[in-house]
């Protein structure tokens, strides 16, 4: 597995790093970045927040935009934020912004002609952090969380992956994707009309089954325009009542689904993993 | 003076807010950003820090990527980000990145074709100050602040107007553009031949001649790659050894010319400011 160094820039002393790779689990090119903080180092190795993004996204949203490397770089926590998709002229996509390339849903499709590449549950769980601890000065011990698409995604990876994420969090998460348009178009293209397998990315379905434990932090804006139709936290909340595990949904006034509500309360989340991290 | 509002995103408590309106002075359709602080109100004016962009960029880069929004939140000072240039299909422009729309340098043009729309001196020293003054909720207590471009930019401005800007600072600004290629470049358009214009422009020539009291914050990376060519900052230096009023360079190893340097320091500059703005 190499990886080749496409930039740098120092920042709030550490490094912001961008690489490209070739995924074997999804058969083509791909690029992640890292921020180090100035902690990390082969004697120290630290733990890691992996980010995961929304629909349209990249690996450079969140590392622009969420203002987290000032607060990642006094807790010691490294962040590696991936693409949305698998990408290239040979990936299959979608004319929408909610379908293929920059939508991938973080499951593995099982319907073509999203199967050949579409992997990107694996890739997140398995691939991607195998790499990162082979070439980075980073422990196992890791959190996740994500926005939107990648919030759902942190909750779905989180909750069925209970022994690598020691916490979770999402910023306005899909929260039950089986009973809205955005899932429901997406898990159609990817699974086909298997709802068994559709259920097993619902993060409400999953919480309310879940028998584990691990802390669970959630924020919506009340003036998000998805809110209603496509995230439905209330769904993620009604589940929550059967969980074991400590889990909180904070809604915030006036706040909307962008850039702007993260960057208001990465902070709070930061802290809330940190709490797990060096437990 | 009519403006249009085309966004608005709650942000840390406040407001980030853009707008569109007709500017007389570049005789085109311009649009700014404004952020307004949880303190601001009519019967609580807030002063003012004008930030002025480099070269490509709109009023959007510095709002999305500089983090500046907490602080700014917890200081009371709102924050006015302008496009850096007169912009639209009926305005000059130029195959280079360095020159025309994206590239207004701060100055009123003399030169056909760039006379025609390229005042953005007076643009952003008085049309739209007014007309910020007029629409929100701030008082007319101001300090200035820019990168790059927007650095010369803030310098000049601030050195040049001494009574409406109460403190300066800059992220590697172009610091002596009559002896680097890009304001050679700017400066020929726009002002052609005319070397009294050119050092009406020059902020180390400027600052050498000052008599004003002004205090300065410049901050500038050592591994930012237009270190030597183009930004100068030594002579800036140099040209302080005369000034009157405070002045301080810091050099930081290892930061380039990115956000990710200015994201790194900016709480620094909003505290520098504040020292002054509250006065």
């Amino acid at each position: 597995m190499t990886i080749e160094n496409v930039s740098q820039n120092k920042v709030f002393g550490g490094w912001h790093k961008q690489y490209t790779h070739h995924s074997n689990v999804l058969n083509c090119a791909m690029r992640f970045a890292i921020f180090l903080p100035p902690q990390a180092s082969d004697a120290n190795k630290v733990p890691v927040l992996y980010w995961l993004s929304g629909l349209t996204c990249t690996d450079e949203n969140f590392m622009q935009k969420a203002g987290a490397f000032r607060v990642a770089a006094e807790l010691g926590i490294a962040i590696v934020a991936m693409d949305t998709s698998p990408r290239g002229d040979a990936v299959a996509n979608d004319d929408g912004y909610d379908l293929g390339q920059g939508a991938g849903f973080y499951v593995n499709a099982t319907q073509a002609p999203w199967s050949e590449h579409f992997h990107m549950y694996d890739y997140v769980t398995k691939e991607l952090p195998s790499l990162i601890q082979t070439h980075f000065p980073v422990s196992e011990v890791a959190s996740i969380s994500g926005h939107s698409m990648g919030g759902h995604g942190a909750l779905t990876l989180g909750l069925k992956n209970t022994q690598q994420y020691r916490s979770i969090s999402a910023f306005s998460p899909i929260s039950n994707p089986t009973q809205c348009p955005w899932g429901q178009k997406a898990f159609t293209a990817y699974f086909g009309n298997n709802v068994t397998r559709w259920k097993e990315h619902d993060a409400s379905i999953l919480l309310s089954q879940s028998t584990g434990e691990t802390p669970i932090l959630v924020d919506q804006g009340e003036s998000d325009p998805f809110l209603i139709e496509q995230l439905k936290p209330l769904a993620l909340e009604a589940a929550a009542e059967s969980y074991s595990g400590r889990f909180e949904l904070r809604l915030h006034a006036g706040y909307d689904h962008s850039y702007y509500f993260i960057a208001s309360f990465i902070e709070d989340h930061l802290r809330f993993h940190a709490e797990y991290l060096f437990d």
